[in-house]
């Protein structure tokens, strides 16, 4: 057991392929949604935001939402990447059209998508 | 012209499984690599290394090399990440042994990564 521990301990890193598809959970476990992709500031190298993708779920089709990183946490007892958001609070949440990708070309949409999860916008950080 | 620059500044996001398999190419365009992957820091979000692959072109066989992400900056011209390294210094540089995956669970290893590349621990900043 102490060695299994040391060893999650010490592989604190993961490849960008492995977060791609996992999904993410709220505190007693539950899948919240999956982690699409990542989206990474090219200039910084930090992610500014994990797209989610819920599979309709919620009757609202196939959707993606862009969560600010900073308001998922990585919990090592539930190996799995956690977000305390209820499904009222995802089906309120800022997002593309259906099926369709979310514009990142809109300031203006990023500091709406900060404010409705009250995140630090990532470009102040 | 306008146009295209405010575009092209306003999106400065890019996502993770577009950067796996963009080439790397130095200032006078040549192609250094392939990035693979990118090695995300668990916790903070930052990106630690990308995972750069050669396709034997220096007689090395297929070899994965981690370059610490603070090495390559974003070329705007170029469209590209950009890694000022020859091969004689990619021939030098830290690596797995040729088709493995490199071990990331020695933090030895990995100063001796940023030693060579002389870039900053990313674990530090």
């Amino acid at each position: 057991m102490q060695t299994e521990t040391m060893t999650s301990e010490a592989h604190s890193l993961i490849a960008s392929d492995r977060v791609e598809g996992t999904p993410v959970r709220r505190a007693n476990g539950e899948k919240v949604g999956t982690i699409e992709r990542l989206m990474v500031d090219k200039i910084s190298g930090n992610i500014a935001y994990a797209v989610l993708s819920f599979g309709g779920f919620l009757g609202m089709g196939q959707r993606h939402l862009p969560v600010p990183w900073a308001r998922l946490s990585y919990d090592r007892g539930l190996h799995a990447y956690r977000l305390d958001l209820m499904d009222e609070g995802l089906r309120g949440a800022p997002s593309g059209a259906p099926d369709t990708d979310f514009d990142w070309g809109d300031r203006r949409r990023e500091i709406e998508i900060h404010t409705y999860y009250r995140a630090p916008n990532y470009w102040d950080v």
